[in-house]
């Protein structure tokens, strides 16, 4: 039994620490508004982001920094992307021992292109870092509070870690595999979203199921391309964390960044589409990001090279899939197309 | 501009002869039933497979074996599985020249466990055979004739033979990629049927897209172990006519294989299944096959043996599932899970 500190206490936050009290782990949510750590701590729901769930009753939130900080044998951080480095530089305020960090945002920085990892480590100095472990797979929230059978990967360079990480989440619904490749897990975990959007906008110009399969298939190929150059291990992008997540984004409306693609797709501006969904769109910043990367890396990447047109260069998406149809090479395996 | 007959005009069979006709090959379709060549011959539809749909007047159709024997010099096999050596036998009556055989059928014969090439090749002489191409990936006959993108590969160990079947159909909205591992597109196209047949078990048990994605994860990873084995590439099963079809055909409600799997999920027997089915269903017949080859090249098929057991062994699917997740190792890249 252990000590753990759940960072966020959006759906997928709220999830993980239902799974961590579940499994008998001393578990403390940290939610940034009283309110909501009120309601979890006292009333065991968290009404906002899991509709009709009740929470395990040993689940304890807070929103005392200190105390969640004071709290922790390991530390979970499910806050948004763009919030990480806040965060890490709070926690850094009070912590004063060595701990394994589990990140679960997925997501790259466009301009420093650096993985959350590497954000992190940036953000948290070297005497308070035991490790920092990617967690990371197809995982709708909704569903793991159900106990529907549900598999991630747990990534660190140090599988020891990733081996403790693993423990502290397994159980019968909740199955977590150990990866050495956390370069691979985090880069396919963010660049699924933009995959993701692209299913979305051949959805949304009226394409069948078999464009979208084409292009989920010729995408995972080009990120795991990019994925290969940066370091990863190619078999990671047909893992849980690059197909297994790939698939539930891009065949789940419930998906944002399918449902900004659909709309780019049925012929939205990009800053239309933003007001619209009135949220973040991790995809779109992961495009741009994706690009840069394409570049900096010299690798072809032409589904990610025809989003950026459409996202930031105005370009018509239904010209860009016929031009993607009609660029492809001819061979399955020349690894250009 | 080519002579080439399509023998079978259930829909694939008259959707791949529409784009023959729209490249302007001179195109013959064969059928076994009289009325259904003169609708498709003389009205341009074929209303019990493509409802709705117009098809080109340069299209022509028989039911007259010689004439379509004599009319070819290429020659495509859509038939249903079942009919491959019986209409291979009676090809062979009149061909006097060698040919190429292009099929699109997904499947291995029980008991004999061979793929469909080389049952073509067992029935055919060697004198009339120059080449057979496996013509395979994601693609639903209603949407290319619709001319919505849809991308296949052609599989040949002979590359050469490949290429002529993709410059014989590709277009603007159909995309032809050669490759020469035809091992690993047959068994990519048959073995994703018992993938697919899974995933709507699970759907049928009430499991959500997470699981769903686990078991397509975990399921491609199992059946290109055995490709491997069976002398496949295993790139293959990550390209059009592996991961590409599995997505197509375990996300789609159209799908035979899902919508056998999902009454299996929801409690009926197999035989119930295939009464209220009314149809084929593969996947049932290579789920049998698939188990038997695991035993023949000693191949962990976790997924397929838990499916055999549902199918022939009156199983419950419920606690299959539950014994799947339960057994499936800690590593993500042990290949043993």
């Amino acid at each position: 039994m252990s000590n753990v500190t759940v960072f966020g206490a959006g759906s997928w936050g709220t999830a993980l620490a239902t799974v961590l009290a579940e499994n008998d782990h001393n578990t403390l949510l940290w939610s940034h508004r009283q309110d909501q750590a009120d309601e979890i701590h006292l009333k065991h729901t968290n009404e906002k982001y899991l509709p009709g769930t009740v929470l395990p009753t040993n689940l304890k939130a807070t929103s005392n920094m200190d105390e969640a900080v004071a709290h922790a044998e390991i530390i979970v951080m499910a806050v948004p992307t763009k919030g990480i480095r806040e965060t890490c530089q709070k926690i850094m305020k009070t912590l004063d021992r060595k701990l394994i960090f589990v990140h679960v945002s997925k997501g790259i920085e466009p301009d420093t292109l650096i993985r959350i990892s590497n954000i992190m480590k940036e953000e948290l100095d070297e005497s308070v870092v035991q490790d920092v472990v990617a967690l990371s797979g197809p995982s709708h929230a909704e569903e793991v509070v159900k106990h529907h059978p549900t598999t991630v990967a747990s990534a660190c360079e140090n599988l020891e870690s990733a081996a403790i990480v693993q423990d502290l989440f397994m159980n019968q619904y909740f199955r977590v595999y150990t990866n050495e490749d956390i370069v691979g897990v985090e880069l396919g975990g963010a660049l699924k979203n933009v995959i993701a959007l692209g299913a979305g906008v051949s959805d949304g110009i009226g394409f069948g199921d078999n464009a979208k399969a084409a292009l989920i298939t010729r995408g995972l190929a080009e990120i795991s391309r990019l994925g290969v150059k940066m370091g990863a291990n190619p078999l990671t992008f047909m893992g849980l964390a690059g197909m297994g997540d790939l698939i539930v984004t891009c065949t789940s409306v419930h998906s944002r960044n399918w449902r900004a693609g659909n709309l780019l797709g049925k012929g939205l501006k990009l800053d239309e589409v933003l007001e619209q969904m009135g949220m973040v769109v991790e995809g779109v910043r992961t495009t741009k990001a994706a690009h840069q990367l394409a570049a900096k890396y010299d690798v072809s990447m032409p589904i990610t090279e025809g989003l950026y047109e459409v996202l930031f260069e105005e370009q018509s998406p239904k010209e860009i899939v016929e031009k993607l149809m009609l660029r492809m090479k001819k061979t399955e395996m020349d690894g250009k197309y």
